[in-house]
């Protein structure tokens, strides 16, 4: 019922920081101090214009990063802010899986494609990211009002299947919390999971999704933005 | 690997616009203008303050709105900003069903669980959140560099796992771009998904993920916020 409107691609590669639906210097409803108080209904989002650039519209995915390192303080600042995304259950089964030291880079390279190895060995960090199957274990704690939670989830298969999917919505908030911390994310799914879960996860229990390779971009970094679709072809009112 | 260290779950409910990372007052780097210039190394994230409450720290998921109806215009500027998040090839599978009419909301209501039924029949927008299978078909204009990627696609059960973890990354930003336009987010998983698919989605190419409903939290929309996991039962550093 969607993907049937005629293609209408708009490529906002020429002028990405201005091309969008807010008029630059609008006052905005959710800024800081200073810009006044906002008109109902001339602001059609609240987040300020500064926010909306460095997170999404001149934001991009990095293939090259500049040598500065990321630090453990920047890692936890973004876990400390998009830990706060929802979660069914409030389940949280995202784990992330840092690779810092030498040798752990080099443990992980052998499973990933050709076209991603080279940025992936030169990234300043490499993140694995992982879904925790039996991440109910801790519903006790982390959905208290509801005791039987856990119980809930007793299929293996069932429980994997929600774990991966609200992980991935986890990668999603993780992928915006890299860029509030300046940074540039470089998610990828060419790598043979299977081996990497192997290598890092023989436990069992954990299921990988995703790499991602975090940085300040390099110059290089950045080639012509891709199109994206039109709201007319992705959103069906009825 | 993860997950063995001892508990330790912070209950950010007491005060959670000021229990983050960052000092409050603190001048950051991605502020609006009048925030002085931000002293390198002492903020961890560059985004503002005011955003990161906006979006993660201060926002909830609500059960409750009012009356204010969302307008296509703030949909549509939602889906603006999100749209330039990252996916796989560039393919952006996400397809948004906006259920407006009441005669569209009845359709839905049946496939709803019991315990969302009343706050689904009540809000102002729902939404319907499927992958599009068939989202390959687009490749030559969304991923326009390498003309083959649509080929590379043609195993429809490997397509549709991609197309799953894709839009389930692109319904993370959309929850953040529902924020950013000041309204809340009610994504709900507790729904008849088949039933859903077969009554809006016969034609076999979609797959249903999410239900989420949109609006003006109302005043009943909180109660005390979730635990969350701690950075260092999440992350681990090799």
């Amino acid at each position: 019922m969607t993907g049937s409107a005629a293609p209408d691609v708009r490529r906002p590669s020429a002028a990405p920081p201005t091309s969008g639906v807010v008029p630059p210097g609008t006052a905005s409803a959710g800024g800081a101090a200073g810009a006044g108080p906002p008109t109902p209904g001339a602001e059609p989002l609240a987040l300020d214009r500064a926010a909306q650039d460095l997170l999404f519209r001149a934001a991009r995915t990095a293939d090259a990063f500049t040598d500065e390192p990321v630090t453990d303080a920047q890692v936890t600042a973004i876990h400390g802010l998009v830990r706060y995304g929802p979660t069914a259950l409030n389940g949280q089964p995202l784990r992330i899986l840092l690779l810092r030291s030498a040798a752990a880079r080099a443990r992980l390279l052998p499973h990933v494609s050709g076209g991603n190895r080279a940025k992936t060995a030169a990234a300043p960090l490499v993140a694995v990211l992982a879904a925790d199957v039996d991440f109910h274990e801790r519903l006790p704690e982390l959905f208290p009002h509801r005791p039987r939670a856990r119980d809930w989830l007793g299929d293996r298969a069932e429980r994997a299947a929600q774990a991966r999917f609200n992980a991935t919505l986890q990668i999603g908030y993780l992928v915006v919390g890299v860029r509030a911390a300046g940074l540039a994310a470089g998610p990828m799914a060419g790598f043979d999971a299977a081996g990497v879960q192997r290598e890092f996860f023989p436990d069992g229990r954990h299921e990988v999704l995703l790499l991602m390779n975090i940085g300040r971009p390099g110059p290089d970094a950045r080639r012509d933005r891709l199109p994206r679709l039109h709201a007319r072809e992705v959103i069906t009112t009825l």
